[in-house]
């Protein structure tokens, strides 16, 4: 089944594959039957064969799941075979958060480098990242290849520096600024609106008593 | 229809509600149509309707959505009509991103404290915020009620801490730590694992080419 038809969910789940496959890989468990993979993640056996099937199984009857190929292969799914550069546009709290991810790395996911409209009004270096003002931006860009950029800065700019990002070659966003973006349909948007996962908590907490 | 039985797709959705019809009252808009909300948050009118009707609908024909109201009846839903007071334990870059939110206040999200194991090695206030030595802990929770924790801390510590907030009293817990927590069952946590909404980005960027 070509890749493009796996449903949303199962796309949603795949991390999830690749961050327990992860944890049993650290601690030096190179098989797991879908039994036990189910036990640990929470979620059905039969569950995880379907999941895994849409993609050509890696199972074997009888042994289980090689935990190493499986990270590779759905690594391979997650687009994680070739390494994404990465820049982080806005260098706050936030931006410093998440260009301190060590992990990212093992996945191939390299941060190159951070952005800010006031670089002096910020630390210079992060985890040995330079932060250079966005008046660089342009010529940064031409002489570095990257795929995407992670947005941390305040929602008035967000929509056009998304179009300066884009129009300067960029086509993945990782988008934290509270406002959807309005970009051509092959740029490619993933939102973190952080604070509606505090409310779905509020909500649970609410009704679930 | 009693609100427990809510799918969790329509709960996932209403926070998005809630932040575009924020948006319309701030620009002033106080009456909306399902069809011109429908454009705005790109989802079917007949979607719109059948979320909120979920919940008794709050439209009425021909004159569609007001959104004070609607704001104030989706927050009531969220379990927003109370106030929440939140502790952020880890008061590193993110937990001092968190911390720095303005917009959770006026959502009666109140993060009252941070908490950090090496307060010296941090700034000592965050937007007026003390950071705590985590030592301190029990004493401020046996003097400020606190139904939600922010766990911004490394994964090796994450499940003690968790339970300790538990045992303290904290029954909320919005987990940015990558792990799952193991908490007894009338603890709600709801997980954010940023990584993960990375690799799906990378997902549709190599696929929906």
């Amino acid at each position: 089944m070509p890749a493009h038809t796996i449903s949303k969910a199962v796309v949603n789940r795949l991390p999830r594959y690749m961050r327990f496959l992860s944890e049993l890989k650290e601690e030096g468990i190179e098989r797991i039957s879908s039994g036990e993979l189910s036990e640990r993640m929470h979620v059905t056996a039969s569950q995880i064969r379907q999941d895994l099937n849409n993609f050509g199984g890696f199972g074997q009857q009888g042994y289980g799941y090689n935990v190493s190929n499986l990270i590779a292969e759905i690594g391979k799914i997650l687009g994680l075979d070739k390494p994404h550069n990465i820049v982080v546009i806005g260098a706050g709290n936030l931006g410093r958060a998440l260009a301190g991810y060590g992990n990212f790395e093992s996945r191939g996911l390299f941060i190159r480098a951070l952005f800010d409209a006031d670089p002096a009004g910020t630390v210079p270096e992060v985890r040995g990242l330079k932060v250079y003002d966005m008046k660089e931006l342009p010529d940064y860009l031409a002489a570095h290849e990257t795929d995407i950029a992670i947005l941390t800065i305040p929602k008035e700019h967000a929509r056009r520096t998304a179009q300066q990002l884009y129009d300067l070659g960029v086509r993945g966003f990782w988008n934290f600024a509270h406002v959807d973006l309005a970009l051509p349909p092959d740029a490619f948007v993933e939102n973190v609106h952080l604070s509606e996962s505090l409310m779905q908590l509020t909500y649970y907490m609410k009704h679930e008593e």
